[in-house]
């Protein structure tokens, strides 16, 4: 007899073998989905936008993840903040999703208006001895990641995030990612386990069968390499890469834009790693010929030769460049379905058509975007298969999923999985 | 670690504060809604439809109430009767869905056959020995309340239906709702639960700022309202309406037409309201206009301006006008989903084009009813939002809503919940 | 109270009453589905296909069964291999759904490559310790019955597959179904339990009154009708039936075809029956005039006169006649969804078009699926309605379905349940 679903998700846990893809139901199961949410999407920061997203007082956007929808504004003194999209009294949502632009919260139903602040300043027919004060919209902790716009649902926050935002703030300052503009934004659901949509990040050991617009300018070397399985040509290459790696580090710390890894992947409540990486070919920017796509570049910046800013979180990764960035936030729909939100990011002044080409900013990442779609989606739907028994990761090439699933199980298990 | 749906309904049910709205596991949770399902729609009366759907003998219509489809026919004797749409042999459907004209009910698998009385009177290649009397179609217990059809799904119906058919026979007798038109049907399905789409038809706090052509016949003012809110001009004109409500009240009952208000709303099994209301503007119908959409008055009335004898269930709410009435019958169909059907009826001899003109006769209802499934939907999307905690009714607007709440406790725990 | 789902699975096989239909839960539960599909899918032999699906080496084809996805395909030595779609490194899809031809297997994710014989090959950035060996595909468990392909997905495949291998292998030899042609296929999905399409097939009481197409060639009478119910004249035609069918049996079983019924369909593990049957009218084939569709017979057939072996499984039922065969293969897909794969197999020369008319070839089995996938979802419906009570089998003509659902309900048992 078949128990289904009968093992504790700590069973699973249990069964992870490490340097091994996880256990099946841990990427399937809707319990651990449920699971999932509560812990690495409620109890830790997780990046859902950009200060950018509402450049001006009254700017607001709706943004949703799980069946929490979260209200990011502009506030009449410039602050960001954000808010819980539920009125106080019987739990209307005030705004629909997307952008908008407010002057108050009024919501639809029966006219309970909050000041942009979150205070609720007028609820008709509830008597004078209503007490308003204690009805104000519930905010959620907002924490700016060098422009970056990080939350935490619990009432808890983490506070090793103040790492995180220390190195960033140095590394992201000159590209001033609080005043960019948002040139673009793509969302793509990806039909398999968001942790998938992560593992797929993490390696390019899949880069050269699958992504021929990203191969151009990314270096599939950098994220490991198997130095047996080189041919001699091969490895002369490898070795010119990382002597020349080794060179531009130096130039770039030197010149004041501090360029080596930082990494927590493991051992850490706030997973995230960021480096300089070198562009190849023209050297540029992620384009299809890897020269710059926008002629104004980012922030203060004066030359287009500072590599690729890469930037991990547990739902994000990100690509600084000279001339542009590339933001990607994931947010879990099901089990088996996740957002892939990808932003493109200019100069604020910079005008399309005149300074950059959409379709040359845009094209490496919405390409490979739709590639990785595909392979997570062959993925799960293997795993869900009875076939499947979690597999062995490359030592090379896949070292960083390891950590990743580590830093799962470790997280799970400090929140009493 | 996260316990999801850990909790028994009882907690929820103990979880309950007095005037607010409910714990929002009440509204979404599916163990809910089946409980739901299995005690406010099987073992409790609820309204299903009209006599007037069946004018004729072997006239058919298929109702659905989840997974449950009852067989409205009238009989050769011009009775009518309530039967399960299975097939005593292997379950079979035998009606489909909607209606239809039969002389007997035969099921399209394997011929069984049934008169119209439900009893089974052909099974061939079933022997000679087979018992035909113990396989008669499953009847519904049905009861008319003044022309509308009643069920309950139990063996064990509630018998205090008895006072809402005495009040109603007696109210409803001029309009002979029995032998009415339907002129219109119509079926939306709202996204959220049905105490939901119950609670929102329980208050006018919201009409003002929602329902503009519901408000030029329609008194908010009668659902409740903050007297120390009012300007001295609205507090005027309140002060008019009330004597105007009382005057006419008297002028209606001393002409015979009951018109006070008769309510069980809390504390019973069989919940319903009906009082006659005024009717502003115009007076005399729910139009655009507030004049009469049928020239020819329903049943054997003689005046325009008999008011809105309304009628609440707890899965229904009716206006009944000198020219029309207007039926509304809810249908959960999922947690997050409810069908409202809604039959406006006119006198049985009134012509389309000649005696009414159907937009001016369906206008304000199909308006109405749109915006308040936007409505629901938006506060079931927020009730889903782990932000949601119960919020304050109104003491004086919203009294009816914490009447259908605490009623809707009562019956849970009466059933053992 | 209502406890949901509260009963164990073993309480509703308890609740089965001989000679009925089973209890609702059993046709309609998630866990029972859960439980049918690892009982009879997983850890019984079903068949899914032909070999002449995959007539050249290199010819794959893609089958789903729940979430079960098989390659089966020819290999390079003309062998039919049956493999788990799933990579074993990160267990993605190999193959889409569908056909294809292939060399290798080549994962698309990270090339990881696999010969046709399952053998992993290629494993790039594993680096020079990694033992390939233990990676390869995983197969499943395969049998050939006359050409049909019968899988088991268990470790320990039941041993009495012989005897249907056995009695299957004289009786089609003289078809060659391994060396037919699919000259079309078709799938329908049926809104049903899996169990309600297969006791849709095991009676032919429903015939008359629904399939005017099949009752052309097709003779109820054969399984089984009520005496006592026959006029006269009908008693006349059934004699002379019967009498026809002892004297043809008698005649092709001298002739070297063996004919006579051979069943397990109780107290046994593989349930199957198979008989040839006599074709009426014409006499010839499953054709809306019963005469053959095909002019070049199947395998080494000489005769058009050679009547309908039919064949039944757990999990399909076929029809195999002198010009060509019908083999329709069930996969369920939820507890109310069942996909019906039929194929029509014709002699591997013959031409669509001069050979065979495709129309007359399929007509009949298309209007009968169609007609039955209209029955079973009524059925499916009815039975999920809780006024579903499990109805009476007729003695006569649906002894089948309680031999299925005896024969259900023992396997379930001897799985501990």
């Amino acid at each position: 007899m078949l128990q289904t679903f009968a093992s504790p998700i700590s069973a699973l846990l249990d069964a992870r073998a490490e340097g091994h893809s996880l256990p099946a139901g841990l990427y399937t199961r809707e319990d651990v989905f449920e699971a999932d949410l509560e812990v690495f999407f409620r109890r830790h920061w997780i990046c859902i936008g950009l200060e950018c997203d509402v450049p001006e007082p009254g700017d607001a956007s709706v943004i949703d993840i799980g069946k929490t929808s979260l209200i990011v504004l502009r506030d009449d003194d410039g602050d960001i903040r954000v808010m819980h999209n539920v009125c106080r009294h019987r739990g209307s949502r005030l705004l629909d999703p997307g952008k908008t632009i407010v002057s108050k919260l009024v919501c639809p139903y029966h006219t309970w208006t909050y000041e942009l602040t979150g205070e609720l300043s007028y609820a008709p027919h509830m008597g004078k001895n209503f007490d308003k004060e204690c009805r104000s919209l519930k905010a959620a902790a907002f924490k700016s990641v060098g422009g970056l716009i990080y939350v935490c649902l619990s009432d808890n926050p983490p506070e090793d995030i103040e790492r995180l935002i220390d190195v960033m703030a140095e590394r992201l300052a000159p590209y001033d990612i609080s005043n960019a503009k948002v040139a673009y934004e793509s969302d793509v659901i990806e039909q398999g386990n968001w942790k998938l949509t992560i593992e797929n990040n993490r390696e390019c050991y899949h880069c050269s069968a699958n992504h021929p617009e990203l191969c151009v300018s990314f270096v599939d070397l950098d994220f490991g390499f198997d130095p047996d399985a080189l041919s001699l040509e091969d490895r002369a290459q490898a070795e010119e890469h990382f002597s020349l790696y080794a060179e531009r580090t130096k130039r770039w710390e030197a010149d004041g834009y501090p360029s080596a890894a930082v990494e927590q992947l493991v051992n850490c409540t706030t997973n995230f790693r960021t480096q300089r990486l070198v562009i190849s070919g023209a050297g540029e920017s992620q384009t299809p010929d890897a020269t710059a796509a926008s002629a104004k570049l980012l922030g203060t910046i004066l030359r287009k030769d500072l590599g690729d800013m890469h930037l991990w979180g547990h739902n994000s990764w990100n690509h600084f460049m000279g001339d542009h960035a590339v933001v990607s936030i994931v947010i879990p729909l099901s089990a088996d379905k996740t957002l892939v939100r990808t932003k493109w990011l200019v100069h604020k002044d910079a005008v399309e058509g005149v300074d950059y080409d959409l379709e040359k900013l845009t094209n490496v990442w919405i390409a490979t975007t739709e590639q990785d779609a595909e392979l997570v989606a062959r993925s799960h739907a293997g795993i869900e298969d009875p076939a499947y028994v979690p597999g062995p990761y490359s030592p090379f090439s896949e070292t960083n999923l390891d950590k990743f699933t580590s830093w799962y199980i470790d997280r799970m298990r400090a929140h009493g999985y």
